[in-house]
């Protein structure tokens, strides 16, 4: 295999100002594995509850998801989050949270999961994140992300987790949040020098950049005339990214840079309708253009200037 | 004559968290046409009272900035403004605006200036704008600025002036509020529709972006890890923008894309020192060298991708 993901399969209930859906498939390994699923084979380590049934496995399925790893408690319910959000879709009310099954979460990883080439650790506790690091010494690329939950909480083993990864993927409110600084790119930088090699910040309606050592890259996000429900358009950022990247021999900065614009391309797809609805009918031919669409509108020509 | 600025000279008294600095050369102006001056020739109208001495004149001759129609005031002063910003630079307080000569400046210009192939129509009281405007009928490229106080003060004028203009720099702050609309790229499309072949929308620390009809270019600001004094760079911005397109041959997009990356260049640099010290004293090669860093930053490989 050789994606894999952590992170949570949710039920989730969305009222947005165009809108309202009950009971969709969520949560941000759902997210995670439909989008990457585009780009490479992805196995999905997760737990849901006795109401997850044939519709849900159909989904995964479908996209050729392994769920192998996809823990099942009979007798339990899958995690529940409900949501609202304002007409200034950046404005979002959480109105119930109901973990369920995944409040006592442990990732077990099967022999065949341990031997994937990426991981990508989803906002689970650090120390758990830090688990299954631990079991996958030989994954090329191992990347993290967080939420400020885990950085209010539990600062420490979080720090310790990030020092024991490749890439790490924020949003710029965390990034200043976890550091303390206030200007991203020292905050940026910070975070770089604590071990990650790379590091992804999302901006949301401003795009992303990407740090590494010496460089840093950055792009626009997709200009939508309107977004429906931006329930994880991070996850599946980051699912195009990651995806991407396991679908390339090398994992070097030139990919790491399509790397990020395949991952805007599917968060905006991702925002266009309600859950992963829209990324889920997707073509690699749509995925294409808009990629085509982001070096359109961010190219222009290298001539230096010559005062007449 | 090239380019044509009509905006405010000032002297600026500004207090950031890094230190103060009393009575410098300040005014959208001033920072507007220092900036064009490493591109173009340029010729600025505005007014200025008997305060406005030798060291002032000596910072416009020294750029070759003609001041032919530059109005003295013996008996009067100069305007003056009076800011403090925050260890968030982002947040401004005004603590004294004088607009002394500048409350009731009208635009005088003289048959040289009326010939400038380009103009920029600064931010002043739209129907003065307008009456500029009018006289330069044959101008290739009139472009706009404006600020909140005209939207809410003068809407309708405003609305005029901005449809008899070729473009128009805003930033998003008030092109949600010009339009009422909070999707900015909805928001754009409606103010070109009003007219402008073009809209520049600057996003501060995000970048910025250009609008035409049927096109969308989004560029990052460059990634400072310290800011020192942001006065002036958004009328920095607009010299570089307007100053190196009115030394290309042709106004299409192509020159529009490098005046973009030219003016956030030129505004990268105005942030670093206070006031209009660290533009003044720049070279070729710098501002070239940092040109090609926005290449460096911005590049990616087209390759498509195919689902092995």
């Amino acid at each position: 295999m050789s994606l894999l993901v952590v992170g949570s399969v949710a039920f989730d209930h969305v009222e947005t100002p165009f809108g309202k859906c009950e009971k969709m498939l969520g949560g941000s390994g759902s997210h995670f594995s439909i989008s990457a699923s585009y780009f490479t084979d992805v196995r999905i380590v997760a737990v849901v509850g006795g109401d997850f049934g044939e519709a849900e496995q159909k989904v995964f399925d479908e996209h050729g998801i392994n769920t192998s790893d996809l823990e099942r408690i009979p007798d339990g319910k899958t995690f529940r989050w409900q949501g609202k959000y304002e007409y200034d879709l950046n404005v979002a009310h959480t109105l119930d949270t109901q973990l369920n099954v995944f409040a006592d979460f442990k990732p077990k990883l099967s022999e065949e999961a341990k031997r994937s080439r990426l991981v990508f650790l989803g906002n689970i506790q650090p120390d758990l994140q830090r688990e299954v690091r631990e079991q996958m010494p030989d994954a090329q690329l191992v990347a993290l992300e967080t939420m400020n939950l885990w950085i209010d909480m539990t600062r420490e083993s979080l720090q310790k987790t990030i020092e024991v990864v490749d890439l790490m993927i924020i949003n710029d409110a965390e990034a200043r949040q976890l550091t303390g600084i206030p200007n991203l790119i020292k905050a940026a930088r910070q975070i770089i020098s604590w071990g990650p090699k790379a590091l992804v910040v999302k901006r949301g309606e401003y795009g992303a950049a990407l740090f590494t050592a010496n460089n840093y890259f950055a792009i626009p996000a997709y200009p939508l005339e309107s977004v429906f429900d931006p329930t994880g358009a991070g996850d599946t950022f980051a699912g195009g990214f990651m995806g991407y990247l396991a679908s390339q021999p090398t994992l070097d900065e030139p990919a790491m840079r399509r790397a990020m614009i395949f991952g805007s391309v599917m968060a905006s797809f991702n925002v266009e309708e309600f859950g992963t609805e829209r990324v889920r009918r997707l073509t690699p031919d749509e995925i294409n253009q808009r990629f085509h669409s982001f070096k359109q509108m961010t190219h222009f020509e290298e001539i230096p200037f010559i005062r007449a």
